[in-house]
């Protein structure tokens, strides 16, 4: 038969997500009568706002009707919807046409490894979401697994921990073609400042790098000061992509809508936009995101949609606020949680794999390992704030009574 | 800064829909007052049958409570309409877990065309739909374009016209790792036989390639002898992918909802099965399809549904009869038409873009260019039959007044 890419030979685990979701089953399979409490995978579990159902529903019933129906919507997304993005997200500073709406942060991070191909060379920040990572080796820009190094040969891994408050020390670095950044960060929580987000769009200046910018998480940004956009730093649309989702604002993990923007002045080598070859890859690898979903994120950001938005946010960050207090009380080093749904808790002496294990057999909660984010998250477990209230609770008072293994 | 992606610097031209939009905007610039029909690209214009907007609606609204919310599905999509296709569409014979869920059918091509790499080679029917030649060239399975030829080197172009039947000689072909088969056909609208899919899946067999079975126009086929799925063909399972959609089925151009089948019996040359990598594509450059546009899958495929999905494949039928019998009955020679929503005319004399121009100036109508469906599509043009009834009838009356270039 035909012969397998030597490039999807090359991973060396499962996308990590799926492998935690087959040891809670396994888990739960031994222990059937057990509660288990996910604050693993990022997934938003409150219901998304009225307004914004109702706005779902409005255009499904409007399809049904031949003043109301649509089909094929343009591939870039519509443009109600790309121009509420700028006016409510951009106080209008980006320009519509730069927009275009996907089906999801992931995919688009996918999208922009097939546009960029398999000879350009990335950095990656470690630990990051391993999504980087894993399209990278699927588009054959890396070598091969380093099990040493517990890396792929061929990234440029940036060190991101306590000891450099998680921001990368750019001199010691090589140039890459590409630089995937996230503020706020996934998984560690941390955000970079405006002065450092400055000396990194100087240095991808100066390297002649494309700095994509994952912002998935910046509707959680609470420090007035922590910059919500790259396109806050003078010439970042020069050089940056950035990278936006409802998922996690609105509740649409589900439902599948989010939005990137490339600057028309974003160029490559030969002077070519790169606007020009992401619109091809849109239109030839995409068919545009549901118009279903395109209606709810437009509903989303309403008058009405805003004020519920605010309020779920804040319902998280309540939640993160009581799990950082837990670990915190007993003793842990916590980082993130300022800005983000996430915490991210440094476990002395164990391994991250051992410390999910420890938190899942001992106090019946799945979280996310963090050495599954590069080796940098080795000793680190991510901690994820969605879930219901009596959940987080429930979780609290479990890590509560948790004993460490030396507190035998 | 970053070096642009060669392979897409290879692409001689834009995707072909986008450059028919803008024609279509120019010559209604110049005359504002026309009333141009549109059957050039394959858009529904049906509204969505109540029942399944009905599903949709309901999903909306459950996303608003807290027992009715869910967030991340399942990437390769929902159990329940997993076995709902299997059910309806393939009498229980297709295993659910070998059909993957998803937001097209030209979303499937392009991350096929990633699982399987740069290093596969392709076949494709020559026309044909042209995604399967973007993503390739994409994805570095090509060579530069070749503009004597009209075609990319390095890819073989199954030639089909009404010379061999639109069935290519199987005998004179190369082997590939690929073989892309659409049947029904876009843009030929040609249906293979069981004789003819015998033979393919035998070749295919034999030079041990990967046949990649496009079936997203199977709802239309009125002929109980043409195979709906190739797996109705012996030792498909061995050998085919096949792509199915409710795009046209339904109405869902729009809402965004395809499935793929990857039996665990395919396996590359060295027995690792592609269900497994599959999985792995769905599950990176992927996040599932909306759960809103799933709900409407199972809605399409509940008794109400398949009812509704009935009339308005006959309603379409009835449409392409139409246009046929206009176009025979001006002498032209037409294919097509019997099992799909596509006409396929050749217009003797004429190249497929100047006949394109004629119509869009003469009857203020838009086709699709043969040509840009591949060189073998020149000198035909492909006309859709989806549109109100009201447009079909103003076209047909605009068709039997429209003179040729040499009627003068």
């Amino acid at each position: 038969m035909a012969s397998r890419n030597p490039n999807l030979a090359k991973l060396h685990a499962g996308y990590l997500f799926p492998v935690i979701n087959q040891l809670k089953k396994v888990f739960l399979e031994k222990n059937p009568h057990v509660n288990l409490i996910s604050l693993g995978i990022g997934d938003t579990t409150e219901p998304i706002p009225i307004p914004i159902s109702a706005g779902m529903q409005k255009k499904a019933e409007a399809l049904a009707t031949k003043m109301g129906y649509s089909g094929y919507g343009p591939e870039q997304g519509s443009i109600e919807l790309r121009q509420a993005i700028s006016n409510q997200l951009y106080n209008t500073k980006i320009d519509p046409d730069d927009i275009f709406i996907s089906d999801g942060s992931k995919c688009d991070i996918g999208r922009l490894q097939i546009m960029f191909g398999a000879k350009a060379s990335i950095a990656i920040q470690d630990p990051s979401y391993p999504i980087y990572v894993d399209t990278s080796v699927i588009v054959g820009q890396t070598q091969n697994y380093n099990q040493e190094k517990s890396h792929y040969d061929g990234i440029v891994y940036m060190t991101c921990n306590p000891e450099n408050h998680f921001f990368p020390d750019l001199a010691k670095l090589p140039r890459t073609d590409l630089i995937y950044f996230c503020s706020p960060n996934n998984p560690t929580g941390a955000t970079a400042t405006h002065e450092q987000l400055k000396s990194l769009v100087a240095f991808a200046k100066k390297n002649r790098s494309v700095l994509i910018f994952d912002a998935a998480y910046a509707c959680f940004i609470q420090n007035q000061k922590v910059p919500k956009s790259i396109y806050e730093i003078d010439g970042a649309d020069e050089v940056a992509i950035e990278l936006g989702s409802f998922s996690k604002m609105v509740g649409f993990t589900g439902v599948r809508l989010a939005w990137s923007i490339v600057p028309k002045t974003v160029k490559f080598d030969d002077g070519h936009p790169v606007h020009a070859d992401w619109s091809r890859i849109n239109s030839t690898f995409f068919n545009g995101a549901s118009n279903i979903a395109q209606t709810g994120g437009l509903a989303s950001l309403a008058p009405e949609g805003l004020v519920e938005m605010q309020k779920l946010v804040a319902f998280y960050m309540e939640n993160t606020r009581l799990l950082k207090e837990t670990f915190e009380k007993k003793g842990f080093k916590v980082y993130g949680g300022m800005d983000t749904p996430y915490i991210w808790v440094k476990f002395p002496g164990m391994s991250s794999w051992d410390a999910f294990d420890h938190l899942m057999q001992n106090a019946h909660l799945v979280c996310t390992p963090g050495s599954g984010f590069g080796p940098a998250g080795e000793g680190f477990i991510r901690l994820s704030a969605f879930g219901h209230r009596e959940n987080i609770l429930e979780a609290v008072h479990r890590l509560g009574k948790l004993k460490m293994k030396d507190e035998g």
